[in-house]
């Protein structure tokens, strides 16, 4: 893409409005726009980053086994009443009235309904287990949205739902879940830490929320240093494999929020705790027969008698993980993006454009890296240096490349690693070898 | 995906809230459900078919130039105050207050949103042309939603909005969105007849809509049998090419809807004249400054003077596309899947699940295909052959793979073109490098 036809709407200064660093660097990166208090527009550079997130959700999601379907956002207020959970809600559900003044609502989460079209096509223990899951656009009316991205109105999240016959196939479904959401976390570059949590209004029994450490994060929380260290992909099983010892071995190491922290009963020594903040950004739950009991999703059983499935819900929040990540990953010059999220691999700057030499370099550059099948930003901008360097830096592109007079007489061309800031001089062929080889 | 796991639940009976043939096939086939008035919920299936015409779709915006964002489902009222659209909009709009009482609405179309985000980036003539698109929900209040997708109330659209320094320039626009279009349609296996329209409630200067030939199509249409035989791949100049001789070449075909067909004013003779059945899938406008002025999207032209910019939007109908395929493409037994948009490339049916050696060789083709990249959906349910087949007729996926004891023992299996019915006995080898080889 050139940057000179590429929608990228930069800011220079910082925004009042934003109050956390992941707001401001969205917006001045031109990543998003707000367009109502909580909801906002995600422009081309930040929707790239929003549909790279939900790939790599997507595709442990569908290694874990869990099927892809997808519900609409506007819902029923019948039935939320089956469930008890329309008058519980309160006042953030935002909820509507159609033309002929049916009530409706704009879904929140979607255990009533994933309930309801399971119990509609589901009527045996065959047809267990299953777990089904969906990417779309959800809505909670905030009193204060804030933050951005972090805390909007108008949100995307991942959202799936486990059917069992018992509690142990409930258990496994829960163990694989939990395994998915660690992989997809390390595939985003984040260290995510699962804490015991409580279930509160989506209810159960057994619940986790994944935290992941970021500086500037919301909220406190202390764990044992053995998390800095562990290596998810590494040590993870396959999701056929036995799940119970990585489940095990990866609750059994000690992390809390600091509302459950009591430093006077904490059962790891002083040297081995770590003291951080986080964010929350993802959330599993196992509740069992809360919403199968009222809304009747009952199977015939091997016996025939009918079973009320056990099940569970497991949500992640895929907008607010482009802010977590850029909360974790930041300098005073911008975001720096993990490259399996980044929006472009390679920044390519012609430090001089007009120049007819850089030109015609830097456009064999471009052309040479595309046919290579790397996504490339090239800044073909009759721009000072300056403004070129600050631009790709702010916007976060893992590699830079500069095209300059100096090089192109010699040669070379500069590449630039955005998180290290090194820097090489290299000869293009080595350039376009490290580009495209292997990571 | 192994069939007796995978959450597709189809109907034996004809439900009888289904009146067209697309609904009555998407219900039977376990590719949506209705979850509300005009609201439906996409199955496994359904999903995967909704992804690949979204793909098709988002990949030649992308060869046009056109650039991606993503806009939300609820925007504020006040911007629809500001183009006068909000009174005038009727009760097809749904309107919606927060708990704030601020008065908000589930967007049918996004004009007013996009000339607002493109008038607080873009100031000068050197930012023109653009040319960006989203992919994302809509809600029409339709008096009486019918025909499942074909005419929901949450549906799926893409829609683009140009921007232009001038109607020359506006004009090009038009003609890459036409060209995206027809190229579109053609890649979903549809014949597309481009129809001049009236603007309507969206008002301007020159439209098209793009109707497919379906024959159990909503509408008549007429046109010069010069379309049935025109090949739009073969034909299509490249986007960056003169777009003026193609694009008066095929707005020159004759092609009207019954409305405007006049048999006593035809400019054709009758034995090239064409009746048939239509269904709309697109739908482009070139409507000027109809937006920008009032919304005040406003550039410095070359000379400094302020020029109100010159727009265009164009539609296509995502979710409705689903359903019109199946319309143009369906037979008693069921739906026939153009290759582009099938689920899955492959139903591979084992007829006799439970013999030791056909349950070993269909588990080695499954295998063998899925490794060489292919999309399978293996029947390994322990039901007659004649279920079996019926059901993988009914969801139309365009290849069969037959696995059954004769053939097990001579060393053959059996390959079925959906389309055709055409059926040979062939090698397992020479069956793979046929599913697995260049179209």
């Amino acid at each position: 893409m050139r940057l000179s036809a590429y929608f990228l709407p930069t800011l220079k200064e910082n925004p009042s409005e934003a109050q956390i660093v992941s707001h401001r660097l969205m917006l001045r990166a031109g990543m998003i726009r707000q367009t109502g208090a909580g909801i906002y527009a995600w422009l081309p550079l930040g929707q790239r980053v929003l549909k790279r997130i939900e790939r790599i959700v997507r595709e442990e999601q569908d290694a874990s086994g869990a099927q892809e379907l997808l519900m609409p956002t506007i819902q029923p207020a019948e039935l939320w009443r089956e469930s008890g959970r329309y008058d519980d809600y309160g006042k953030e559900m935002l909820r509507i009235r159609d033309r002929h003044d049916r009530e409706m609502l704009y879904g929140p989460t979607n255990e009533e309904m994933i309930t309801d079209i399971f119990k509609n096509s589901c009527k045996s223990y065959r047809d267990l287990p299953k777990n089904l899951y969906h990417i779309q656009w959800k809505f909670r009316d905030e009193i204060r949205p804030r933050f951005g991205v972090m805390r909007g109105r108008e949100f995307l999240m991942k959202d799936a739902y486990s059917f069992d016959l018992d509690a142990a196939g409930a258990r496994r479904a829960y163990q694989k879940m939990f395994l998915a959401y660690l992989r997809t976390f390390a595939r985003l570059g984040l260290k995510a830490i699962p804490m015991r949590a409580e279930s509160g209004a989506i209810g159960g029994n057994l619940s986790h929320e994944f935290i992941i450490l970021a500086e500037t994060g919301e909220s406190g929380v202390f764990c044992d240093r053995t998390w800095l260290d562990l290596d998810v992909m590494a040590e993870a099983p396959g999701f056929d494999d036995d799940l119970e010892r990585f489940f095990a071995r990866a609750t059994g190491i000690y992390a809390a929020t600091d509302e459950k922290h009591d430093a006077a009963d904490c059962p790891i020594p002083a040297d081995r705790l770590v003291s951080a903040r986080g964010i929350e950004v993802g959330h599993i739950f196992y509740f069992g027969t809360k919403y199968s009991k009222p809304l009747g999703a009952v199977v015939a059983g091997p016996d025939g008698e009918p079973v009320a499935v056990e099940m569970g819900s497991y949500g992640i929040g895929v907008s607010r993980l482009a802010g977590a990540i850029i909360e974790a990953s930041h300098d005073e010059a911008g975001i720096i993006w993990p490259d399996s999220v980044a929006p472009f691999q390679v920044g390519l700057i012609n430090l001089k454009s007009g120049d007819a030499a850089c030109d015609r370099v830097a456009a064999e550059v471009y052309g040479d890296l595309r046919r290579a099948g790397v996504e490339v930003l090239y800044d073909d901008r009759a721009e000072r240096p300056g403004v070129k360097f600050a631009d790709m830096d702010l916007i976060g592109v893992p590699w830079q490349v500069l095209v300059g007079p100096r090089g192109v007489k010699s040669g070379v061309v500069e590449l630039k690693r955005r998180a290290t800031g090194e820097r090489a001089e290299l000869s293009r062929d080595s350039a376009l070898a490290k580009l495209t080889g292997p990571a």
